[in-house]
Order: C-alpha cells, then sequence, then structure tokens
C-alpha cells in the first residue's frame, strides 16, 4: 500500500481493526449458531455479544501474538479479556483458524468490491456526462496513430463508458466468486462442527457457505478475483493512454483540468504535464501485477498449504487499495477533462481535407472513372497538398479531369462532415440506450 | 503451437484453411445484407455464394500476399479467381480490414471456446464418477503436507469437481465476451457501411454486435477471456499437483494409468513417474502466460493501433491449443487413475493414532480435566507413539489417569473414522445436489 | 513460433534435425570419452562416428517413439539403424536421458544467443550510424509527451545505442549463464559414468560443466537467460514507441521507410501507419511473456520432476526467434527511418519560443528582478503567445520592463539553440568514445 | 511493504527520512562542484552543510507539499528553513528534480543491493557449513517424486549453494547496473549545468555517471535490477520446495527447527508444519512480481514520462524489503534444519533394494545374459518385492538363474552405497573448492 495512492474508505478495511471485528462478528454468530444447536450453552453464546461496541486494542493483541505465534489464538485470548476467561471459553469450538481468517478475507473483499463497484459509477457517471456533452464533438479518428476518418469526442467518450460497463458487470461477477465463507473445520469434513453453523455465520455476513471446502476456501475464486481487477485496471489504462496523447503538445485536444492558481501554469502554459493520467498508467501495471501470483495460489498442497498467506497479505489490500484510488482519479479526470474542440478541428485539417482522399478516390470508380485513373487523379491533387500545403477540395475542384467526372457538389458532398456523424445516434442508443 | 501437445480439432481452428473460410462466409453474407439494402447488385452477391465449396488456396493467397503485403487483399484477390473479377466488384465494398478480422478472431475464439466448454465436460465427468467410487474411501486429510484429519478420496474428487464446474461456468462467460462481432468501418462510425450490415453477418456468424467498436473490437474482452483461460489453467494444476503428491513413492496413495505392457514397469515398479500430470503442471504455466499479454493488449492508441496483433497471432492459438490439450489429458488421467486405498489406510496409521490426538484432548477438557493436565495426558502418551512407535489408542487405554477420565468406549469412540466422514453426503448433495 | 515472425537460421537450431544432430555429437563424444577410460572399446567409439554425416531421418524417429514412448530411446535406436545394432551397443552407456536432453537444450540456447548477439550488432551498427548523422539535428526534447527543451536527434539515437550496448553486454552474460552441460546420470553422482566423460563431451560442445546437476542442469539458468531476453524486448518496445511516436500525425518527425512503390502511399501520402513498430511493440510482449514460466520453472521437486520440459518446448524456441526476429526488424527500421529535420524544427516552433520561457525566467531573476516580478513579466508575454500566438522573443524585445532587466542580446541569447547543443560531443563521447 | 515480512534495516532505506538525507546529500555535493566552477559562491555551497546533521522533519516536508504539490519543491523549501532562504538560494540551480530523484533511486537500490548481498552470504554460510555437515549422509535421490538413485544430503545443500552462489553474483551485476547516477538537466543535454557537477555528485555518492541519460536515468537499468531479484527468489523458492517436501509426514527426512517449548508440538508431535519455507513459496511470488512491471517501465515516451514512478513507489521498497527478509528466514531455517538421517535410510530400503534394479539389470547384461533373459530375471525378483513385500537381494541371492550368471559378491557389491558416493568429494571440490 502506497500511502499517496490510497483512500481511506478503503484503507479502513484492511486495518487490523476492521479485521479483528470481522473476526468477532464471525466467533459470536458462530456461537449463536452452537447455542441454537444446543452445542454450547446459551448464556455463553450471549456473553460473547457483551463486546459489541469494543475497539480492540491492536497493540494488546500483537503483544500477546508475539508469545503465541499465532494470530486467531492472540485474538481470543484478547476477546476473553473483554467477556471473561470462563464466558469466552466456548468461543470458536469446533472451529479451525481458517475458517475465521478465510471467512473474514472473502468479507473484506466483498466489501472492497463493493466500494469499488461504487467507484466505477462515478466513471459511468462522468464518461455519459462527457459523451453527450461531446456526441457532436467532431475529431479525427487515428489508427495507428495516423488520421483515418472523423469521428466524434462523444464517441470515444461513449466506447469508454461501453468499457467501464464491461468492468462493471465482471466485477460484480467477481464479487460474487469471492462472496463465500466456510466454517468446516480442519480438513472441510465438519468432523467437528454442524454444517448449519456455517450457514448461519455466512448468512450473517453476507456469504453463500462454500459448497466444498477443505481446511481452506479454493483460491480459484481469488485468482478470478485478481485477474478481474487486472482486466478493470488494463481498461483505465486504456482510458489514460488516450488522454495523455490528447494532450501531448502537437496534438492539444485536451488537457487534464489545471487549476488557474497552480504555479507554473500561467508563465509556461505549454508546460501542463499529463501527470494523473500518467500517474493512472503506472498504476495499473500495479494493480495487474497481481493476477499471476493470485493463479499460482491456486495450486496447493491437499487440504492446504499456507503459501497463498503472505501473498493475499500483499495483493489483496495492494491490488483493491490502488484500483480504489485509480478509479477515482479517473473519474475525476473525466469530469474535469478540458477538451478544446477547436484545436479537434486543426488537426484534423492540419493535411487539408487529405483524410478525405480516399472518399474521393472511390468517388470517382463509382463514377466510372478507371481504377488506374482514379488513382493517378487522387494522387496528384494529394501530392500538391503534401508537398506543397495547397488544399485538397479545391486543388479537385480546378482539376478538369476530376470535375469531369464529379460535379463541385459532388466533391463538395466528399467534405461534408455529416457523412462521418449519421450513425452516432444510433451507437449511443446502441451503448446508452438513448441517443439524447 | 507445440504439436505434441496439440489435438486436431483445436488445432483446425486455427488454420489458414478455417481463417479463409470464415473470412469468405463474412464477405458473403455482407454482400447478403448490400443487396437487401440495395447498396450493391443482388446477383454480385448471389455470385460470391459460388465459391460455397471452395478449398482456397493457401499457397496462392501466400503468394499474393507476398506482393500485395496486406492479407485480407490477398484473400479478396483470391477470391475473385474463383468468382470472376467482375462479379467480385462489390466484395468487401464499405468494409475495413479489421471488420473481417476482428469478427473471424472471435468467431475463432468462440469456437475453440466450445471446444473447451465440452472438454471441461468430459474433465466433469470423470471427477464425478471417481467422487462417487470413492465417496467413503477414508484417507488423511493433510495441512501444509502434515497429516491433519482424515477425509476421504470422494471428498477429494468432489472438490476439483466443483472448481472445474466453476470454471466452466467461467469460461460460459469467457465465451460470451468474445461473441461479438463488428462491420463498422475504419473507425467504427459506420460511415460506408449501414449497421445492417453488422448486423446481418453477426447473426449469421453467431456473434452479436459489438454495441461501440472503433476499427477493431475493444481488447478488453480479450484480455478477459486469455485470463479465463488462466484461472482454468491453475485450476488443472492444482489437480495435477494433487496427483503428483499422491505418487510419490513415500505416499503412494494412487499413480497414473500404466499399462502393463509398457517396458519397465514390471522390472521396476517402483518406477512409474507421474509423467502426465507433470506435463500438465508444465501446461498450466503455458496457459497462464498468454494472461498478462492480452492486458498489455487492452490500451491500444485512438481508434487502434496494431500491436496487439502480434500478440494475438501466437496467444489465439497456443492457449487455446494446449488448454484443450490439457484438459483432455486430465480427463484421461482422472479416468484411469489408480487408487490405492489399503495405502492410504496405511499412510494415516503411520503415526498409529496420533492424528486423533486434538480429538481426545478435546475429550478430556469436555469430560472436566483442566487444559493443562490434559495436555499432559496427551503429551506423555503421544510421545510414546512418537518415540516409540507405540500404538495411541492402546496407550490411552493402559493410562489409568485417562481412563479415570473417559471410558474405554469413549476413548474408542474417539478413533471411529465415521466420526470424520459423517457430513460427506451432506458436501456430496451441495456439490452434485444428490449424495448418492 | 509464429512463422511470419520467424528467421530461418534461428528456426533451424530448434528444428527436429538440428536436435537430434546434437544429440548425435553428444553421444558419439561420450563415447570416444568412455573408449579414452577403457570403459567401452574403442572400436564401438568409432563405430558411432560412422553417422558423421547422416541426416537422420526424424519421420522414422517420431515412428519408433509412437511405440517406445521416449525421445532419447527413439533416436538411438534410429541411431542403431545407421551404425549397426553391435557397433551401437555401448552408446549411451551410463548416461540418463536428462543428460542429453539438458546438454544439447544448453547447445541449442547458447547457439541462440550468438545469432542473438550477432543481430544486437546489426542493431547497434545502425543505430551508430544514424546518431552521427543526426548529432547536431535539433528538436525538441518532451517530457510527459510535452516540449520541454530542444536536444538532438542524435543523442535520441545514442541514447538507444547505449541501452542496447547494455542488452548486448546482458545477453552475453545470459549466454554465459546457460553455457554448461552436465553427464551426470540419473541423480547427479556420477555413480554409472566418470566425470571425464562430462568433461571431454562438454570441451567438444562449448560449453563448461556444470560444476553440480542432479538429474538435470539446474533451471535458475534458464531463467536468468529468459529474463534477460525479456529486458531486451523492452529496450527493443522503447525504441519502437518512440517511432511511433515521431510518426504521429501531428509530430511526423520521422517515418518507417516506405518504399516509393508501395501501393497507397502517394494517393494517401498522409496514411503510412508505423506498422513495423507497432510490430515490435507486439513482439516484445511475446518475449516477456516467457519471463515468469522460465521462474517458475525453478522449483523443480528434489533431484528433478519434468514439469519444465513442456515450458521450455514453448518458450525457449519462441522467444528466441521472436526476439531474433524483432532485432533484424529492428536494424532495418532504424537503418532506413526516414528522418524530417525540418518538421522537428517546425514543431518546436509550435509554440513561438514559449519553450524558453524557463530560461528567460531565470535570466530576470539572475539579473535582480525579483522572483514575482520575473514570473509575472515572462507570464504576461508567454499569454500574449499561447492566447494570440504572437513570437514570444519579439514580445520580450517589446516589453520595456523586460528590456529594462536585459539587453536584447541577452534576450537573444536565450534563444539560442546551441545553449542546448554545447555537451553532445562530451555525450557522443561518453556513449562511443569518440565524438566525431 | 507488510510489516510481519520486512527488517528494520532494509525498510530504513526507504523511509522518507532516508529518501530526504540522500536528496540533501546529492544537493550539497551538487553546491560543492557548482561553487568549484565558480557558478555559485563558495559560501552559499558551504552555508548549504550547515543542515549536515539535521533530521528532516517529514511531517513539515509534508505540510509544504499538500501546498506546493511538488515533493522535490517542498523538501527544498524545508531546506531553507534551515539554512536560510538566502544561503539556499543557489542550491538545485540548473538541476532538475528527476536529477534529484533518479539520483537518490538509485543510491537506495545499491545500499539495498548491498543488504541482499550480504543476506545471501548468510544463506550461503548456512548452506556450505550443512553440506559439509551431511556430506557422507545416504539419502534416496528421487525424480519425479519417484525413487531414483542414492545421494546424499550434503549435495543437496551444495547444489543450493551453488545456485544462491550464481544468484550472489547475479546481483552483484544487477547492483552495478543501478548504481548509476545523472545530473544532467530537463533532457539531458546538460544545457544548465555542467557535466562536471554530475561527475562529483555521483563520485560522492559512490556512483557512476550514467553515461547517457534524458531527463530519466533509462529504465532497463532498473528492469535488469528487479529480473534478477525476480530469479534470486525463484531460487529461494526452490529450496523451500525441497524442505517443505522433506517434512511432509510420509517423508520426515527434515523438520524445520521447533523449539521444545513451542506450544502444541508434543502433544501433537506429527504435526509440525513447515510454516516458514510455505511462507518463503508466498514470498517468491510476492518478489517476482516485481518482473513484469519493471519491464513494462522501459518504454517511456520520448525524454520520460512519468507512469513508471507510482509503479517503483511500490515496487522497490516491496520487492527488496521481501527479498531481504526471505533471505534471512531462509538463512535461518537452513542453519537450523533438523535432519533425520535414520529416516532417509527407512525410506530408501521402502522397496527393499528395488532402486538398485536397474544396476541389477546392467551387471546381468554385461555377464552376458541377453537383455530379454535379463529382463525377465529381473521381473520376477522385482514383483516378489514389490507385491510380497520380500527383500530384492535376498531374493536375487536365492535365485539360480541370477546367481549363476553374478557370484553372491557380485550382488552384493550391486547393492553397496559407496558405489554412488564414491565422487561426492569430486563435485564438493568443484562447488566449494574443497573437498573437506
Amino acid at each position: 500500500m502506497i500511502p499517496r495512492y490510497s483512500r481511506p474508505e478503503m484503507t479502513a478495511i484492511w486495518s487490523p481493526e476492521t479485521r479483528f471485528r470481522i473476526w468477532y462478528e464471525i466467533e459470536a454468530h458462530a456461537c449463536d449458531a452452537q447455542a441454537d444447536l444446543g452445542v454450547i450453552p446459551r448464556e455463553n453464546a450471549e456473553a460473547v455479544w457483551k463486546a459489541r461496541d469494543v475497539e480492540f486494542d491492536v497493540a494488546r493483541i500483537d503483544e500477546i501474538e508475539a508469545v503465541t505465534k499465532h494470530d486467531v489464538i492472540a485474538f481470543l485470548t484478547h476477546l476473553a479479556e473483554h467477556i471473561g476467561n470462563d464466558e469466552a471459553r466456548f468461543v470458536h469450538q469446533g472451529m479451525t483458524s481458517s475458517d475465521v481468517l478465510d471467512t473474514a478475507l472473502n468479507v473484506q473483499l466483498v466489501r472492497a468490491a463493493d466500494i469499488l463497484l461504487a467507484d466505477m459509477d462515478k466513471v459511468l457517471d462522468a464518461l455519459k456526462r462527457r459523451a453527450f456533452e461531446h456526441k457532436d464533438t467532431v475529431r479525427i479518428g487515428r489508427s495507428h496513430g495516423i488520421h483515418a476518418e472523423p469521428t466524434t469526442m462523444g464517441l470515444t467518450f461513449a466506447r469508454f463508458y461501453a468499457e467501464m460497463q464491461r468492468g462493471k458487470r465482471r466485477l460484480e461477477l467477481a464479487r460474487d466468486e469471492v462472496a463465500t465463507g466456510a466454517i468446516s473445520g480442519a480438513v472441510g469434513t465438519f468432523a467437528n462442527i454442524d454444517p448449519a453453523v456455517e450457514a448461519h455465520v455466512c448468512a450473517q455476513m453476507g456469504l453463500r457457505p462454500e459448497p466444498i471446502s477443505t481446511q481452506i476456501i479454493p483460491r480459484d475464486r481469488h485468482a478470478m478475483f485478481f485477474a478481474t481487477l487486472g482486466v478493470i485496471a488494463s481498461s483505465i489504462e486504456n482510458i489514460a493512454i488516450e488522454i495523455r496523447h490528447m494532450q501531448r503538445t502537437e496534438v492539444l485536444e485536451a488537457e487534464e483540468f489545471f487549476s488557474p492558481g497552480q504555479k507554473g501554469s500561467s508563465a509556461m502554459p505549454h508546460k501542463r504535464n499529463p501527470v494523473l493520467t500518467e500517474n493512472l498508467t503506472g498504476l495499473a501495471r500495479l494493480v495487474r501485477m497481481a493476477v499471476i501470483p493470485a493463479m499460482e495460489n491456486v495450486a496447493l498442497w491437499h487440504e492446504r498449504d499456507i503459501s497463498h498467506s503472505s501473498v493475499e497479505r500483499g495483493i489483496a489490500p495492494d491490488a483493491t487499495i490502488t484500483l480504489d484510488f485509480a478509479l477515482n482519479r479517473l473519474a475525476g479526470v473525466v469530469d474535469k477533462l478540458v477538451i478544446y474542440p477547436e484545436n479537434m478541428l486543426r488537426n484534423m485539417n492540419k493535411f487539408k481535407g487529405l483524410v478525405m482522399s480516399q472518399r474521393v478516390l472511390l468517388a470517382l470508380t463509382q463514377a466510372g472513372v478507371s481504377r488506374e485513373d482514379a488513382y493517378r487523379l487522387v494522387q496528384r491533387n494529394a501530392m500538391k497538398v503534401w508537398e506543397e500545403g495547397k488544399d485538397f477540395k479545391t486543388e479537385l475542384l480546378s482539376d478538369a479531369e476530376v470535375t469531369a467526372a464529379l460535379s463541385p457538389a459532388e466533391i463538395e458532398e466528399k467534405f461534408d462532415l455529416g457523412y462521418h456523424t449519421k450513425h452516432v445516434d444510433t451507437i449511443f442508443d446502441r451503448v446508452f440506450g438513448q441517443a439524447r
């Protein structure tokens, strides 16, 4: 976790305080279920809830762990300090540490996913708003970084919206993957605890019982979860790269928001760096690096080995905190992105109509000119544009061989931007379910 | 693609012949739609279908490509050789190469997914059959590679079944991710082609129209697809590692099937190597290596850059072919795995009842013995087992302090394996929807 | 291996023919050593060399392997078909298959490294030539994609040269990592074969004896090898990205070579795509994906498990063939890159001297103007440039408050490009050991 | 950084205090050099050293950064608070933030490497000591997890020693990769600062001048650094996996040290888990995950983009801290590993001499028995061992057909362990330069 790339709400999920709180709730609910089953006395189950409002003392638990070398035992010892040794005596009965640890981890991941889903809504809101705002803002579409045909800035936002929407759906599925709990004992056989306890605890903690666990919840679930985060991070990178390109000095079709008072901006107005989206590019790499270790965690020995644990202590907080930060940063960047429509037009016209050369070529052949001749006609006018900076349409209009095949109106039509934007509404309707 | 790790059915999907066949179908269906729209003459559209039964000549197309330096143009040129230059003149009209390439890639990925889904069914069938066969075959459960509590071989198969079932569900979703096509032109605006063409082609090719594309179909879809393959591969590794452990000389609870005539097996019966599951372990790494490049492919420049293309030429065939091979190999390994129940019992009893020490400890405290005394009692008998090879139950039964707290019947009960297997039916019911 | 991204020389290293040839040489040299030791008859050792000029029949060996299920045995059987069963009877004596397989793999990797080193020399030659050619070609340096200060195109080439030079040194070390062989038997103890055989075979095959092997050569060596290829691939990507940026329509400071006759280039002169460097970007991802699997291959069970083998069947040819192709493509791209110095100047002047604002700011403060005033003076002139398209220097020269502090000559001097290039020779001397 | 997997010495390198301290030294040395050049007044350079013993106030610097949004400026502002605004006025003159940041990062990486090198010495010492201690402790060598031929525990330690030795050599080279500094200005041209400043600062900070930098030091260096850490981590995993296998209940040839008083150990002596080596397995994955992002960091835009920065804020501390912890943990595990030679013998004899069947087979053929007959003889005796638990040697000695070919002494000789250990001294000499 890198403090500067973290937000309190997500970080809190991974604090020791939260972890102990979740452990506590799991243990308390388990006691209730055990009391329902008649396995432990009702009063002992009830006594556990005395600690309902306790904030557990992390330093004290660490102190105990330093002796016991076991985190769950340290916590239980500390819990007993609150509710009384005698009252606490049935806490954790029949359970194994992993019952608590794995169920708690999944509670954390589900909560993290909920925050991330809300984050994605912010991004989606911003993208949608900007998409409609710039639905008709024409800019040149580029393939290979080279001008191709006109498109609109709204379509750019709309495709990012569609991509993020897919990301959100994936995240909902990923949340579902890890929304299971297990209270099934040392090797998953429920030898020492009734499945009813698992059912009760899971219901209380917002999870489904894991249909079949070993000592632990199977790690293919977590692998899928982190893989999904990696894909979402890659989509963030996709948007970030677009903005970075738009802010290049030579392109300057957009800039990250720059507060007017920001030092240096006005004495060096050319030097506004897209540092937020560059940062997002790096953060995407950080999130993605959780993917392979999470997959390497799947193949554990027999009913469990503990190699996955240290990995998860790293990647679970790091990947969720970083992605949460990145999504929020992205929402802000999109929301406040400064768009320069006039520069978009200027760029599009850099080669004075040359981007329309393909349409002209096609029109000439459709008008009956042979492919070779059409090519030659376009070429000789294109070269005047390319080498002498002439205007393509003007040249065509004054080329007798061209006008013999195409009327001035037909030539004009080839340069009509409306030709390129005529299906924007259709596409918006497909993406947003509405065209305006 | 490594020949020895490939199967013909999957490999065929990635052959040039199949690719050209799919291109052909896309172009032909597009012509039909264009004719429906009145954009091109009906007879030209119909003429394209003359090549319906043609096997395209890959060598000839390569020859043309060597000149044109463009694969789609080379194909179209060759197509015209079959249906006539004049008849072919409207083929591909208004389309861009990527319309064909990307739609075709997704057709291939969908077909690959269908094979993989069928593969997973084979694995699931084998796992289910073996699970029920060994539902009650008791073996020791292990955490950290160390004996913990008894479980059954059936539960092991059942958990792999549940994991593969999840994998199959994920693959269905991944298939859905890439089941889109796009015929939207150079920058995705449908400037030169009506969306109805896309709709028709997609319907014919078993795809959905991509709601918003640029020159290409967005690559977050493919990233998710390959990430999913990586998770499934990791689950294969998980099963493989279990079997490799079971076949270790010292464990020998199972062996990969070894045909009786196989050279060396009977003169060196101790030297049967789990080479198939070792191989699966390696293949899992190979499949997984597609994941990160697929994610790096997401962030393309503007409406497309072509950096993803070479990556996909590698990973698309390689990952699907390898995973297909691995799933089939796995199905065979599971199906024919030789299980040694008697060795399972022998292993479980290696430390003569010591795995029950925790149950005894618990029983003593529940019988009113103080925690310290209970520990001391268990310890002194455990040590006799550990150091002198005595039998734990026998020692307990002859320890007066123990028998003062627990009756012989109570002690016997602690060694009852039924205690550990009593919920196997419950778990099977959760996994398979049936307990027998 | 993707045929279109492969070159014959490197591909040949990984052909079955080459592999069998290397196996043959290892076996033959081993026989010589065994004969020297008196372990096998001299005439049998000599007989093996009868096959010196044989091209082994891959189909025949495959046929035998289909029966024996063992590649080395199949080869030896086929070898005996050439030199006679009786003469061949001592071939491979005391050896284990891995002795042959691992030593052969390293011979292949060393040869691959030698080709790659030669490839790098081509890249280095091209970079050096272009660096000196454009030593003084001024262009704007950019940080964050935003204009910063002037630099020269020669410096760009020079830094890529320095980076590739480092890559070459790394590759020499990586070659050294895998330049070992082992003929040490089933678990590396030389129980059945004298270390002298290993010494002789290695000397003949251009390898060092592995100081301590198990059944196999330790895989940390190969991990380091593939990691190094990954770094070199990343450097290729670095150069590729630079060129792709330079070729962007709005930048157009360079273009990949485009043969004059190439279709489409002159009718659409604006649409020349940097497809080679985009391809290199993708190829870099493909090479890099070998790195993690190679590292996962290091931790094998005890004296060997065979999980690494399938991985290496994939990554060894794929990574070396792809990198070889990429380096050659890169050498060509650099060699023929079309540079547009006039566009470089035009881009640099896009904001009419504004990139010099920082120098002016500094000069004003050094001339005694307070930091606040200096800032205000620069700002008001900068804004005229930014918003009204004025020329920065002209504005400064006509701003009385500025000229009160700085003489016209001093102002002029701030716009002198020589200020920025004065240490180019120094840097060239550091990189190339010569400034001209 | 995961607190429980970190050591203070390494963590300190990455503290803000250390970072600011290094920045300070770089700035102060730069002032000295500037004074030497006559660029700034000597007294101002000397004044900077007034802060020589200052511990910079991190909270204060953060406070300033919250306003300036720039870390280096915040630091310089705070520095001025210590040495006086007027005295501080020439600090950082002609430099760019990255000059400080990148040089400082490399100072940190070099110091981290130095700690890691010392760590590796601890591991090497432990491995060497244990290797000689168990040079002659015979155990069965295993391929595929299956018994192969005898080896010794000393050879196992020796091969890990050799592997770690290679790792250390690689780390020395990796250290060398990043031991450069750069004080070359905004785009690396030394426009505003003389190369002599860089030379002086680097010499003082223990670095070499980077021959050619842009705004930053090229990231292929860092990619190589982190790739090397990944290889070393993989070697740690290799040792960890070996120990985990040795500690398996069924194998029990070694155990991680377990302090006698450790709770649970004596009441459940069978349940000692190899948690340290399992942990090392996970930590290896964590270190390795830095490799790909570090490679993705190489291709930056033009003279720099800042996408690498966030990645390095994560991986630089995390990978070095985790590897440092892992190496120390490994040294302790190796040093105190409890070895059970008697269990090694017991395991080796599990199949009563059957591991010698290959030697017997060979001996029979060498004694003139036909291959088929030899195979049949070995097989029929092997089967008695495998199926009836007989002793292989005893059976052979009582098989008349066998004794017709081999004398009892010859048969005995085939079971002589000395046959397998005769070259241990040779190998030790190759690894350690000494056999005893």
